[in-house]
């Protein structure tokens, strides 16, 4: 029997996912000149890639009806207790941070902290993150976090070889490494040439490879969980000019003399166990920290102190111009998205506990480890390692998996390290009854003292003097009370989508629905260990199973991974793929990458990371790819061909007719296509790149599949693979089932990448259906055109695919207005604060242009009320032309206005009023950003990047 | 074995829930000259009173352990598919406004909205509820929200005895009601000496009693799903110069004709179905609804339109002067809470769905009834009633317990009306699954046809013609994006505890911590019946056991009520029980109630309402009460004495130390002694009201014990009793366990009243233990004094009690500063909204006072920042004092300061500067009030009650 109730007379998930309802579609369409959406795809998208079939997809479910089958997938996980260990431990998230921070769209729903006027929240908090990582590591700066420990040692590994003195390839790393960084070393060192060496050095000096080598990767604690002495090992490298990175905890380092402290260049790790879920493997925030004389060369995204037009303390994003979107093939890293939302979570965690709170937690958890360790010995099992902090390593000679296996019967998962060997490892929420229950699965004797062990002391050398986390901000906030209002006092200060539209171009800022958002926080999603047996994980795995299945017929490709954690790990890969598919057959030989000069920064910083040779393409006038070109560089390099990585539509945000062509000219030549997915958005239910051309791509869950962008990351970036490609998809050493045991290596630290936020993804795809999926792509096309047409007589639309329409986004070209008046794409960016928007992407791909993209998301009103804040601009701009404000004063210049400005003498030949609440600005709901316009340089000159002196602020 | 984790080395849920740490309690204690926390009990609290041991409470929980027990409960609910109906129904929450209302601090955190400037975000969410009751029940004019439909269909009768003109003491009430609306109007009709009148009034207007009645209720559509013509009983009534109320549904007003159009002076019912859990009763928002002739009879909160200083169209609650707290015994209800917080929820419900949807949902629902209603009358069924809309009534004889069990064999609740009829009622949530497992309940084969049923018309009388919810918010907000800043936009308005103190006097606002909400939206905690078989709820049951002995420790009493869904019910409740000893003594002329002259007004008019006589007792110059005037009352009405009512501490702060000498006079007498629980934040740990002289008293868990303030409910008003009373708790008629069998009837329309947040009070008394209760306590009086001793200079502390402490609050006294300056309370309240503070209490329980009350939750640096702005504003006062600014136009006359009016020309005597960033008031974290002051007697005099047009505000 068939309810009405089944027959969707009610609002879909689509009907509120999408912005524009019938009305508003209609008024869109009738600007348009379209009759519907179909007819608009006719005219829009080139009929070449076009789909001739809808997508295969389950039925869209209902919001109820999803999280019903989300909870059935979550009842099919089992979290166990973790002792795991392995840089992954059991974490108490603070209610008052789940709630307020992970749970709250003020931060998960925010952007990347570009326009840090409107920013200073989430940049305060980032700040808070780099002081706690330098303060606890000892060293002098780190960065806003890092994808994971796997990829900021790699990172820590190219930065030594940029930096290092010592001329060599060979890279050493100590053999008691976690094996999942080892696994990401080693996939990044091959394509660039470098060589691992691995080597025991638990024996000292003596043990280091002879021969050149130009930096160390030493753990501290190892991943045996010993605690070793590494000065001598440091120094002994030191004087072979090499550089040395250390792996390490942070929260073993409040006890423990920190890196910087024992010689250390680098330190990296991960930051999960502040409070970060373990969600079967990620977002967890990593972090890299090093000595100053590297500091400029920090990969990542970095937080600084600056200040503000009115001479205020204020932070922004520093030393930009590293970034790979600026030096592109010259870059030294291809990281784009961060880890914030998890960063902010960490540092949270850090003000929540301050100094002390982090030393009992610790403390308690060495002393659990101690007394496990006197237990087990009294028990007679021999415990290998003398100094330790949280993880015990018991020898148990050919008994380890029935020792683990005694442990699960008790609801807790250890680690056999092969038949001997078994780790455990205490963390924050170990109790009593963990205790004993390990205890027993050992088959010791319960009732046994621990004796003194509990209080043995760290030897000198071991013991952290030093103090850390001294910052009031670490003191102030020690009550839930207290943490919940500053927690609140940063996200008012931001601009995030839960207040206004945030019209980035290819970065595509579409709702992030609580329905989606829901499953994150479930204890059966965020409990899993990644290495924890599959069996516990079966809901994962049907839901990752499922997941990739979806993504393969949307993309049209054959298999995916989605290990990746952010785009640009999922171009590294697909680019890594395409190099073992030649190496495959026999064609070293191909390393040259074709990449279109409009391209995203990373394609061609990946492209150097994958081992391949850049060779630009030029772009024609028409802004799309130069065709003659393109045959001349095919021609020039033709048995040299590895793969052309091209974005589709194009980053002018137009459906070139010409992509078909393209992939049969490169492929005609022996290479590959790799068709960047940053795109995707206008191309989900329309047209599928591994239909029309591709034979890789990576996927941005976190812009089309509504990952929220968490203030910069988490990000996850799949990477999809046409069938011959898929023996090379990424694969991980402690999981078989992750990828193909001819795969290219690890990738990512965690087996299935940033697991806990796949639900998401899964529940839009789920709920949209296939004509949902596709009426949300013609939508957003639809109203990318609509702001096109209203725009284009106020700021010229610089680049239009056939028939004038764009795809959606559009690129607003103020350069003619630069040059007549003098007003930047900077101004209009901050005077749109004042009217309440996030600016959109600026200089991207063309500089001094503004690209627009305003999902489907964004109902008619919300575009109107962005379109007319942009006309009313253009006619403060028409003022300044006209001579009735000077280049110098006016509007645009002083934006953005901060209310501290208004109760002070005004000097402007422009009103407060005019200043403050310009056209459709309700004074009601007036936004203030908390800072005037922020002077970046000076911060660049004058590098601080921890938190200021409170007195700072006076 | 021991973990040190057991050990409590880390913070504990009292660190974090108690504001000052050791470091500030230190600084605290140091002013008020005492050496630590017992001293200053020593000091403050009268030895007569103290306990002499610990109180006798599990050791405290950890955060972790506490939501692992609250899991625990919550799997042994059984949240079974809901069809048993009866004024409860599934519903969807949608995703948005669980996560953005219930889940949002911002919402559930803030105050009831008396200081309207810093509150309009929620006044806008409850005038929206108000416009969707008006238009839905088709009547002039709704309130902000009712207890629920039991209590608002009983304060219906006493509004229509108010101002009916039939002179009568009798109410008739339709057979078809709900039973527990039925059993409330019954527990209240009594003690007024209103005799109710059952009458099965399905046969029409002949059925009415003869003889005179005053009121008549009527249910629309009826307990038994009827839906039948009301218009000529109505008529009849009104004849007979009664006047007439409907309880009814607001879903079923989209399709039904409303009310208001069928000659209904009244209309009440419960908003629960929009988007609010079932949560086993509770808390939902109820409704009323009236003509304007009675209006200004409405009781509760109602909130009105008016303008502020500078002519904006701004919301405030009206007609304040009809409340209880300034007509005390002449009060016309005793209603203080409403539900906000359920309101807010339910408006955001029909904002999101609007009419149209609204109405999909609707008729989906009759459809689906009269599906189900064909295919049983298809296989021999009898269904009873011709006209129905969600409710289908079937008459299976002698099977309908059977049928019953067969339905929650497939995972169904039904209703068994007795042994021979069942009732099925349709939701939102049902599927087509459901109503075939509903069918195969009842032995019908499946397969049958609905045939034409399902399209069959509503006959002409009975469908809705006239339009609702026209007004444009009802428009706006259909995507999910738009309702998400809907949301944001509104919250941001308001001055919650998320952002600053409340320093509230008598109402208690501390932490409400993230750990006691969690388990609130957790589908097993919500998704419960309160008519469902007991075996559904063992969870909810055993916690109410535990929370039930927690309090009895407590207080020291012998037993306890939760129904009471709010502190006024808890006082009515208690004096029932009162009434009822009484007589069940012999004592029937027992009737006079003795009130200390300050008492809140809350009480007077529950005395009344529980048919006593109130007889003032004075307060001496001291504050205290009046010993010499005490016993010349008790002398005076000794015989007719049936109780004293008093707050202890008393409502001036103060431990009175005649307290026990007092209860010895009263039960002298043969009185007993009710001590009002408002103020037991100041005795928890410290002295038990059960012991020191009480026989009964109320608690508001919504105070003492975190449950949040939700803008103004919901709350929760446990009775506590001695054993002598416990026979006459409040009972229910579908639930024998909820009470004895000798109670005094229902006090709420659920058994457990608001059961659904009883795991926040759970949680609070299981995560804090004794000792933290205790030291909560004592904090809170500490924090108070450090409060009274610091602002003493500026504003003299009105009273202290022995050795000049007060107790866990301070009246502040500013007539001598109103006297020599013209500057009111009122002025200093708004004026702190300035500095970005709630006011403290005004004018209560002394005119010309702040009462101010820190609670424990605040820590030193906050207690501080309120303390330095008082003194600030003294300095103001202080130059309008001199001379330097004019009385009428200062910072204080001018307060709040809005945004807006900084831009304008500046016509005061102080700066811009001086108005909106005063000293400590941070530019960067500025909060602005929206409007300015607000003119509350402009919208008394032009009452206007619904969503003004969008005009109204140009």
């Amino acid at each position: 029997m068939t309810s009405s109730a089944a027959t969707g007379t009610s609002a879909t998930f689509a009907d509120r996912h999408i912005g524009p309802d019938a009305d508003g579609l209609r008024r869109i369409l009738d600007l348009l000149d379209q009759s519907d959406l179909d007819a608009l795809e006719s005219a829009a998208v080139p009929a070449t890639i076009r789909t001739g079939r809808p997508l295969e997809l389950p039925e869209p479910a209902s919001e109820v009806q999803a999280l019903a089958e989300l909870r059935g997938l979550a009842a099919r996980n089992r979290p166990m207790v973790q002792m795991i260990g392995l840089g992954y431990h059991d974490t108490i998230t603070p209610g008052v941070i789940k709630r307020n921070v992970l749970e709250n769209p003020a931060w998960y729903t925010a952007y990347t902290p570009y326009q840090p006027e409107i920013s200073q929240g989430r940049l305060e908090a980032l700040l808070n993150f780099q002081t706690a990582v330098a303060d606890l590591t000892g060293l002098d700066i780190a960065n806003a976090s890092m994808l994971d420990e796997g990829t900021a040692a790699a990172e820590a590994m190219t930065l030594i070889k940029r930096t290092a003195r010592a001329k060599s390839n060979r890279f050493v790393v100590d053999a008691d490494t976690l094996p999942q960084t080892l696994a990401v070393v080693r996939t990044r060192a091959e394509p660039i040439g470098i060589e691992v060496v691995v080597a025991d050095l638990s024996a000292g000096v003596e043990a280091l490879p002879v021969g050149d080598f130009f930096g160390l990767l030493l753990s501290y604690p190892g991943a045996s969980g010993a605690v070793r002495d590494h000065r001598e090992l440091i120094e002994a490298a030191h004087q072979r000019e090499a550089k040395v990175a250390v792996a390490t905890d942070l929260l073993a380092l409040t006890l423990l003399t920190p890196p910087g402290e024992i010689g250390a260049d680098v330190a990296v790790g991960s930051a999960q166990r502040f409070g970060v879920p373990l969600g079967f493997g990620g977002p967890h925030a990593g972090f890299i920290a090093v000595r100053a004389d590297i500091q400029r060369q920090l990969p990542g995204r970095l937080v600084g102190v600056s200040h503000d037009a009115h001479g205020t303390t204020a932070f922004r994003l520093a030393l930009q111009t590293r970034e790979q979107h600026i030096r592109r093939e010259k870059a030294t890293s291809n990281i784009c998205t961060a880890q914030v939302l998890l960063a902010v979570m960490a540092s949270m965690y850090a003000v929540y506990h301050g100094p002390d709170g982090l030393r009992r937690i610790t403390e308690r958890i060495r002393t659990d480890a101690l007394v496990l360790a006197a237990l087990l010995e009294q028990g007679g099992v021999t415990v290998e390692h003398a100094l330790f902090f949280d993880t015990v390593r018991a020898i148990v000679p050919g008994r380890a998996r029935e020792v683990v296996a005694a442990a699960r019967d008790r609801g807790i998962n250890l680690w056999a390290d092969g038949e001997d060997a078994v780790q455990i490892s205490v963390s924050e929420s170990t109790t009593g009854a963990h205790l004993t229950a390990v205890v027993e699965a050992f088959g010791v004797a319960a009732g046994l003292s621990s004796g003194e062990a509990a209080t043995a002391s760290l030897p000198g050398w071991a013991a952290r003097t030093s103090e850390y986390l001294t910052h009031p901000v670490f003191h102030a906030h020690r009550s839930e009370t207290a943490m919940l209002r500053y927690l609140r006092r940063l996200s008012d200060m931001d601009l995030a989508l839960d207040r206004s539209m945030i019209p980035l171009g290819s970065c595509t800022m579409k709702l992030n629905a609580t329905t989606e958002m829901e499953a994150v926080t479930w204890p059966e999603f965020a409990g899993i260990h990644p290495f924890a047996p599959v069996e516990d994980a079966a809901g994962y795995l049907d839901l990752i199973e499922q997941l990739s299945a979806w993504l393969c017929e949307i993309t049209g490709y054959a298999a995916v991974s989605l290990q990746p954690n952010a785009g640009s790990q999922g171009e590294l890969a697909g680019l890594l793929a395409i190099r073992a598919y030649h190496r495959s057959r026999g064609e070293q030989d191909r390393t040259v990458c074709l990449i279109p000069a409009s391209a995203h920064g990373t394609n061609a910083a990946s492209a150097v990371m994958a081992g391949m040779k850049v060779v630009v393409v030029k772009t024609a006038t028409t802004g799309d790819i130069d065709m003659a070109d393109l045959r001349a560089k095919i021609d020039q390099h033709a048995a040299q061909l590895a793969a052309i990585m091209v974005t589709y539509p194009s980053t002018h945000g137009v459906y070139e007719d010409t992509i078909t062509e393209l992939a049969e000219l490169v492929h005609a030549a022996g290479g590959q296509v790799y068709v960047d997915g940053a795109n995707l958005n206008a191309l989900v239910g329309v047209a599928r790149p591994g239909v029309f051309g591709g034979d890789v791509s990576h996927l941005n869950l976190h812009k089309t599949f509504c990952i929220p962008h968490g203030g910069g990351g988490p990000g996850v970036g799949p990477v999809a693979v046409a069938a011959h490609l898929a023996p090379f998809l990424p694969n991980h050493p402690l999981a078989p089932a992750a990828g193909p045991d001819t795969g290219i290596g690890a990738i990512a630290a965690a087996p299935w990448g940033s697991a806990s936020i796949l639900p998401i993804s899964w529940a839009y795809v789920r709920m949209m259906g296939a004509a949902g999926l596709r009426r949300a792509t013609l939508t957003a096309v639809a109203a990318a055109n609509y702001i096109a047409r209203r725009l284009d007589e106020h700021y010229p639309v610089l680049y239009t695919g056939a028939g004038g329409f764009v795809a959606h986004e559009c690129i607003l070209d103020l350069r003619p207005i630069t040059s007549a008046t003098g007003v930047t794409v900077d101004d209009v960016a901050k005077r749109l604060a004042d009217y309440g928007f996030h600016a959109p992407t600026m200089s991207f791909p063309v500089a001094g242009t503004l690209m627009v993209e305003p999902t489907e998301s964004e109902d008619l009103a919300e575009i109107d009320r962005f379109c007319d804040a942009m006309i009313a601009i253009k006619a403060e701009i028409d003022r300044v032309g006209a001579g009735d404000w000077p280049a110098t004063d006016n509007p645009l210049r002083g934006a953005p206005h901060t209310a501290a400005s208004l109760v002070e003498d005004w000097p402007h030949p422009y009103s407060r009023a005019e200043a403050v609440f310009p056209a459709g600005v309700s004074a009601a709901h007036k936004y203030f950003p908390p800072v005037g316009r922020i002077d970046g340089a000076f911060g660049d000159r004058n590098l601080v990047c921890s938190c200021p002196a409170p007195e700072a602020y006076a």
